[in-house]
Formats: structure tokens, C-alpha cells, sequence
């Protein structure tokens, strides 16, 4: 088994940390920076974390795809907003048989990608994990990071486990699960309800729960994950004992703004389209309309004109 | 016939629109002030209104229901988070024959004041108008007017006839409605809708109209609202055409914060029981979740709490 090459696209919370861990234990990769080049190239890249804060004076650091190798590995850790570029940023990277994984939320992203690279090997991973820029090329790490990772097409099968191994080497927790769309509908069951949740209300996770009318709320709209996620037919149902795990578990973790809370606060793009729109389609698709998620990706667009 | 004499309970944007244009037009009327009594007493009732500014100097008004003598004719302009208080504020206003007309949104609240006056003489209203307080015994009427009364129980049937006579006298517009339930399930119709998404969204009914997003999601709501009061029984169904009239309505009409979200900005106690709990629940006793107005009600249930 020879040695991996990785290349990361969007060197943010994510990626910065992935990365970060991955080039620490050895591995070699290189990171595509758009804001904080300067500041990894004179200053490398600083991780504070959880695990152990650590710090990277020299970085494979590049300013611009079409000036890095190509590798082995791509870890695609952008925002969902931005997947559009990948047409551009990802074929300086690709050699035949290079693995592209989307670290990424949602529904639909790889399905979108390989019309335009039909031949790509193409996986998906789940990061469970508080993670964010803390500054330019500084990543913390609050909690959790377990990352699912999981082959969208056959070719992506094999090398998969080799970048779990690399990952578990780097001292990562990762699963390999067996159904990347069963994964994906798994993650939704907490990333729908909350995410958008906090948005609209102006909330922390804690005070949705704290209060008995939105606990309750975000319990129904789990249900109609649920049953989105089963009538479309995934290979793993979701069953209700994992909603009341998510719940009990929302109900412990400390005071927490989910992604899309920190870019609505942030006036950044939200992530509406593959966390929501993509999702309501594919359930309505299987003649399931969830109508609380519709509701609230409609205050989300209502939202999102005033970002 | 003999003139009837009337009280206001709640002389705020409502009670001292309605029962100020009564005592214009000549009508004995009582008014019972709270936190305006001193400057009523010594300056009178100011009305401005787009049907015509008047000031009435010297205006019946007491600070204790109490005080107050008997009347053929109870208004209740209260908010109806104050319905608590009509248990003591009613029986010094009432001879055998007094009826009260509870001018009021939502649905229940004559069942809940029924339980403490069986033999009342009961009707409702409901003021489809812009009118508000803008200052201590200062009325700001900006658009609309109409007054649509309905009895509760036979014994109301003849006497709101004289009622409406004398509205109409006095310059407003009035209807009689043949079903009191259906009237008030028909306002629900907007009401329910842009009460709590102007809330929520923090928005104009303008901006909810301008967004497709949430334009689609006011006719979705109206549809739900339409689907609960059909399943109730209602003797007169709403029909579709109707959803279509309040929306391209709402289009038209300047820019408008309904009293909901002028209560929340205010600071105020919302009516969320009247309006959204109790049809909610009898709707769902009649076979029809109306989802979407089950997950607004639980948002403002969030939003109380910061009030």
C-alpha cells in the first residue's frame, strides 16, 4: 500500500482540521487557501482543539488549483454554496483514479457533481464535529469530530478504507458506512431541524430545547425527516429510537450554533438548497410531503434576502 | 324603540374607534379607562380617523368597572389575554338583557365566557380595521373599518339588529352574519398567517408578500386554515376563490404590522391561545393537523418567552 497524496478544497473549520490532522501524523497534503495564503505561508497553520492544540509552521499551502499536483485524495470541505466551482478548482487534481470525497451536508451534491465528471471516484463524508475558523489560518476545535465517510460509486469502494486507515493513523475517529444516501438522510434527521431552527428563531440549540413548544417542534420535524428519509427507500431506515437519541444527546451538549446559524450571523450564503430544498424534493418524490420542512426552508429563503 | 346605552370595556385602538363614532353620532355611551382615565377626564377623546378627525371634550368615562352603571350593550375591545379580568369586570354592567359582544379574534372565546354567565346574551365581532392608540386618549385610525357582528345565542339574535341600526347611524360599516363560527374561522384566514410570520420573520405583510418564498407559504397556511374550518362543520365553507382575494388583497394594502406584532415589538402578551391554540384544536378534534399553523404556533410560543 503505498503512501496517499491529499489535496483539500476549502481550508476552513473543516478542512483545516482534517488536513490539519492528516499532514501532523505525516501524510502529505496540500491545502488550497483563498483569504488566509499569506498568513499559513509566512505563519503555517495553528489548530486548537480538543484533542490536542498543535501547530503546523510549514504548510503545502497554494493560492490557486490549477497550481497544485495532482493527488490521490481530494477532500472537498467548501460550503455547499460554492460547489459550483469545483468544475474549475477540481481537474488540476484528478489523475484516473483519483478519490474525491464531499465532506460536506445534504442531499444531492454527488449526483450534481458527476454530470460534470462522470467518471469520477466519488464518496461522501459526514463530519460530526464543532469546528471553526477562529482567525486567518487558525482552526478551533470545540467538540465532537467523528467523521463518516462512505463510497458513492463502486470504484470508490477499495481506496476508502485506505483513507479511513490514514485517518485513524492520524488519531481521527472514522466509520466507513456501508450507504453513503442512508448516511446523508441520518445526518438530516438533527442538521434540518436545527439548523434552520436557530436561524429563523435567533436561537441556540439549548434554548430550542429548554423550551417545551420548540422541543416538541423539533421532535415532529425529526418524524417527518423520518418518514422523508424511509418512503424514499434508503438501504438503513431511520428508526425512532435514533430521534430520541438526538434529542436526549441536543439536550446535554452545551449551547451550540450550527453551521447555518454561524453564516446567517456571519451574512455568509446559507445552505439551504442541499440541506433542505434537495431533501423536500426527493421525499415529495416518494409521495412524502414534509410539510414543517417546507415551511421552514421557506423562512429560510425569506431569510437568506436580508442576509 | 328605545335607545340603548352602551359600554366599552377596552377603549384602546378598537373600543375608542367604535365607541367613540357611537357617542359622536349621539349614542349614551360608557367608557371604562385604564392608564388614559386622568386624560380622558380632563381632555377628552381624540379620534383620528380617515373617515374624519373628531374630538370629543367631554366623554362618559370611568376607571372602575365598578362605578360603571348598568347598559343594554357591552363592547369587549380587550385584548384577549385580558379575558380573565371579564369575570369581574362584567357583572356591575349587566341587567338580565344586557348583551355583550365580544369584539375579538380567535376562536373559543365565547365557550370559555359562556361557562361563567350561562344565561348571557352573547354575540361576537370582529373589526376588520387599522386602528390603534397612539397616545393617552388618542385614537389612530389609518384604514378599513368594517364591523362584522354575529350573534352567539338566540336571545342576541333581535337585539344586535338594533345594534348594527345604530352603527350605521353613527357612519360605520356594518354587517350582520348569519354564523358567528364561520365568521370567525373566515378571519382566521389571514389572521392566522401574517399574525404569526410577521412575528416570527420580523416582516411586513409587504415583505411576505414580495418573497415567493414566503408568498407561497401564506397561500399554503390560508389553505390550511380553509382545510380546519371545512372539517369543523362550519355552516358556511370557505372557498378557495376566497384565499385567492385575501392574498391578492394583502398585495395591494400599504405595507402593515398586524396587532400580533405590534404587541410583540410593544412588549405585549400575545394572543396565541385564541388565535392559533383553540383552532388548532378543533380542527385537529375534526380529523385535520394543520402542520404548518401547529409549528407557527410553537415559534411564537419561543418568541413569548422573550417578550
Amino acid at each position: 500500500m503505498s503512501s496517499l497524496r491529499y489535496a483539500i478544497i476549502g481550508s476552513g473549520g473543516i478542512g483545516g482540521f482534517y488536513g490539519g490532522f492528516l499532514a501532523k501524523s505525516g501524510k502529505q497534503v496540500d491545502f488550497l487557501f483563498h483569504s488566509d495564503y499569506e498568513q499559513v505561508i509566512q505563519h503555517g497553520l495553528k489548530v486548537d482543539s480538543v484533542l490536542g492544540n498543535f501547530h503546523l509552521p510549514a504548510v503545502s499551502a497554494f493560492r490557486s488549483a490549477k497550481d497544485m499536483p495532482p493527488c490521490d485524495i481530494v477532500l472537498v470541505c467548501l460550503k455547499t454554496t460554492h460547489n459550483h466551482l469545483l468544475k474549475t478548482l477540481l481537474p488540476p487534481l484528478l489523475k484516473p483514479d483519483t478519490l474525491v470525497i464531499l465532506i460536506q451536508n445534504g442531499l444531492g451534491l454527488e449526483e450534481d457533481l458527476i454530470k460534470d465528471f462522470p467518471s469520477l471516484h466519488l464518496a461522501g463524508g459526514l463530519g460530526f464535529i464543532c469546528s471553526q475558523k477562529s482567525g486567518p489560518g487558525h482552526v478551533s476545535h470545540l467538540d465532537y469530530g467523528k467523521l463518516t465517510l462512505a463510497a458513492y460509486n463502486p470504484p470508490a469502494e477499495a481506496i476508502i478504507e485506505q483513507v479511513a486507515a490514514d485517518m485513524k493513523q492520524a488519531g481521527l475517529e472514522i466509520e466507513v458506512a456501508p450507504d453513503l444516501e442512508s448516511a446523508r438522510w441520518k445526518k438530516l434527521v438533527w442538521n434540518i431541524p436545527f439548523n434552520g431552527s436557530t436561524v429563523v428563531l435567533d436561537a441556540t440549540t439549548r434554548q430550542l430545547m429548554e423550551n417545551p413548544a420548540t422541543c416538541q417542534l423539533m421532535s415532529d420535524m425529526m418524524m417527518e425527516v423520518m418518514a422523508g428519509a424511509n418512503a424514499c427507500g434508503i438501504k438503513y431506515p431511520i428508526e425512532e429510537s435514533f430521534i430520541h437519541e438526538m434529542l436526549e444527546m441536543t439536550k446535554q451538549m452545551t449551547p451550540y450554533s450550527p453551521s447555518m446559524k454561524l453564516d446567517y450571523d456571519h451574512h455568509r450564503p446559507m445552505e439551504i438548497e442541499y440541506i433542505y430544498t434537495r431533501p423536500l424534493q426527493k421525499a415529495l418524490q416518494a409521495g412524502v410531503n414534509m410539510r414543517r420542512i417546507g415551511m421552514l426552508e421557506k423562512q429560510l429563503r425569506f431569510k437568506a434576502i436580508y442576509l
